[in-house]
This record gives structure tokens, sequence and C-alpha cells, in this order.
């Protein structure tokens, strides 16, 4: 618990994935870590253990990249006994048909300033999935305890904040206020969803903000939950290199 | 969720950890898995998939050991996105002041029959810890949520199965009855707190009961929890085999 009256959250993204790495659209795709992934995580996890980060209760997706991020990062941290809660609702945004897709590829076939907006829009969702497809939610075990109506056949991230926002209101929101110290391992989008209402940024201005791999981003809340404290946790060169890496994932290759 | 109106449980023993390879008394020690662990809850979880189990809810203890064996088997399974409720209630029995001892000494010290009456009889405490001893897990940040009432600085395995049985009525029995199929990675005591309940032993039957580790045991029972099948899952002969190597842990090195 914590030992003021704020409040203190720490969200984590996860590190690099297979797909990452291959530069292909991933959302809803259940790909590992790579080994770097792993190491982000884990030095993710000394970063917080050095600086005396302890947690309450913990939040994560249904996809393994960020599901193996979190348990990483508590193995270093010696609290692989915390709660872990997982939910769909934490998920990656969804990229509709375009998952399986290269980036640079699809830069090339449909011209960077599309790829951009499927990527950065607010509110364009990418094409959708045909129903029954093999990446369709609705066919795959994971989500079989997800009400069939909550699934996704693409998602912008308009989309995306609709279905992780109310989680954070109705799960997460009352452990932080009761003193509870919470971290959260996700995905670029849906941590950009919290982000975006935490911070009351606007759609132009949550666009813009790439949120680093594998880097512990502490928030400290007073009780109205105004901002009191944000700051990433790490070495600060490596994280403004790694916010470069991700805005620039969407360029074509010269 | 199971497809017959029966209730589906598999048990599984975490695999060899650290002090199981140096023979120590290791209790609520926080010990991790060896190699040899980790690939013997590979094996199950392989095992599990290849016989065409899964799961709806997982339980383990807050031991990394059961943790990670639990960990391990549904990522062999590809079903890391399954919800895991850890508790204390399952953790290995408390083995009081003698966690940290060698077993083989132990039985050199105290004479081999001292020590068969510590591991293996049904009522007599082992000596216990002094309180603020660093062993005692009132002063252990894995027990800070647990009334400090029910926390032992001791335990039989007549303690463990008193406060193991409760869990199981409480939180994985409605489960198993709404129909969904239980996984439960944990310890040798905690299981056969499980066990002797389950399959109505008496307290001489459960002494003789060694379970395996990291061979899963399915149990089927139907709706008034009579037992209609119960087998381990793995090859019969190393099952066997595991069996003895337990049964023999207790005795002194000639």
């Amino acid at each position: 618990m914590a030992d003021d009256q704020n409040m203190h959250l720490v969200i984590i993204r996860h590190g690099e994935s297979e797909w990452n790495k291959l530069n292909l659209f991933t959302g809803w795709t259940d790909v590992d870590l790579t080994d770097t992934g792993r190491a982000e995580a884990a030095a993710g996890g000394k970063a917080l253990k050095e600086q005396g980060f302890d947690f309450d209760v913990c939040y994560t997706s249904l996809l393994k990249r960020a599901i193996h991020t979190l348990n990483i990062v508590l193995d270093e941290m010696d609290r692989a006994w915390l709660p872990v809660h997982k939910t769909w609702r934490l998920n990656e945004r969804h990229y509709g048909a375009l998952q399986g897709l290269n980036k640079a590829k699809a830069a090339e076939e449909h011209g960077e300033e599309q790829v951009l907006i499927w990527r950065r829009s607010f509110d364009v969702q990418p094409p959708a999935l045909t129903p029954g497809d093999e990446r369709d939610p609705h066919v795959q075990a994971m989500f079989r305890d997800v009400p069939q109506e909550d699934l996704p056949y693409t998602e912008c991230l308009k989309d995306t904040i609709a279905r992780a926002w109310p989680y954070f209101e109705q799960e997460i929101k009352p452990q932080l206020e009761s003193g509870k110290r919470v971290l959260i391992a996700a995905h670029g989008n849906s941590l950009r969803a919290l982000v975006m209402q935490l911070e009351h940024l606007t759609p132009e201005e949550i666009l813009k903000v790439n949120i680093p791999t594998g880097v512990p981003c502490s928030y400290t809340f007073d009780k109205d939950w105004n901002i009191l404290d944000k700051h990433y946790i790490g070495d600060p060169a490596t994280i403004e290199a790694k916010i470069n890496a991700v805005a620039n994932q969407g360029k074509a290759k010269k």
C-alpha cells in the first residue's frame, strides 16, 4: 500500500516482439517476445527494483508479449507472487485485415500517407477482418469467455479507448483510490488509451505520443487525479532513442 | 467449459527446486526451479497439450517454484492468457525451524525416525520458528496482505490441510461445480491436503501417498464428487521412479 495520500501507477509497454522485429502489423496476433524484448523487460524490472518501487496489484492483456513482459519484470523484482489480472480490454489495438502485413511493404503498396492514417489516425479504422477469418477473435480460444458482441473485426484508436478506458475506470481506478500501487504491462495503443485520458490529451496530442518499449513510466496522482509527477525510469538518452524508433516504424524503406 | 456433466481437475506438483537438489527442508523458502525442474514442468505441459487437455481457470501458491511451474505448463499449452489465482493457502507445508536444514544431515543428527516423524506424521509439528526470525512469514513482504493471525510458525500436515482445504471448498469447488476445468500447480503437501479430502483417505493412508514432481494428475468427478477417473499423465515407468525417489528423500545417506 502507498505510504502517502497520493496514488501510484506504473505503466510499461512490452519489449520487442517477433513481429516488431519483422516490422509486421501485429494487433491481436499472439506473438512472443524476442530475446531483445525479454532483455528490455528485465532491464525495466531491474530499474524498478533499484529505485525502490513496489506494487500491490498488476494488470496485463491476454497477449503473451505483455504477460511475459510482466512476468519478467515481477521476477526481477522478486514479486512473482503479486496478484495479476489479465483482460482482453488491455490488448493492443486490433489492426483488422492489416494484421500480418509488413509495415514498410504496406507503405509501398498503399502509400506512406495511407499507412500513417491507419497507424496514427484517431478515428479511421483499418480494413476489417472477414468474419470467420482465422484471425477473427470470435473464433479464437483466447476470447471464448468474452461477450461475442464486444469483440472487434478492426479498431481505430478511438475504439481501443472505448473498450480499455472503462476497464481502467471500473477495475483499476478503485484499486488506486484505495491506496494500492498498480503496475500495468500492456501495448502501445492500449497504453495510449489510458495516457490520453489520464493526461487529458486531445486526439491530436495523443497521436504524437510515442511510448517507448520496456521502459516503466511512473505516474503520481493526488486524490483528485491531478498529475503530481510523471517520469520514465531509466537512462534518458536510451528512452529518447526508443521514442524516435517507434515514431519511424511507419515510414517506407528507401 | 467441460463438455459433459462431470467435473475436471488436474493437479501438478512443481518440478525440482534448487533446495530439492541440495536436499534441504524448503517449506515456505521461496527458492526457484532448477533447469531439471523447468524441464519437468515443460514435459507436463506438453503431455497435457498432446492429450487434448484444456482449462478455464488456474490456481497456484505464492511460491515461485509453483508459479513458474504453472507458467511453463501454460506456455507449453499456449494458454498464458488463462486466469491465475495465487494464494498462500496452497503454499507448501511450513517446515518451521527445519527450513534450511539438510534432510540427510537432520537424519544423522536427530535420527532417521525423528526426521520421518517430522516429514511424515499427520499431527506432529516440527520445531517452531522464533517470532521475528528472518524466515518468519509475519515479517516477509509476500504475506503482508494475509491476516497475521492466519500465518504459522510451523505446520504439521493436519495444519496444512486446515488452511488449504477451506480455500478449495470456498474458491475452487464452486468453479468446478459450474463446469470450469481447473488446473492447480502446487506443492507435495498442499496437494496431499487436497488429495486426502478428495479421495477420503485416512491420516495413515495419506502418509503413504507420494505425489511425483512435474507429472499432471487428472481427476474426473461426477456431480456428487465421486471419482470416476484418476490417472497420471505421462510415461508409467517414469512416474513410478519419481514416486519412489520422493519416498526415499528422508533416509540418511549411508
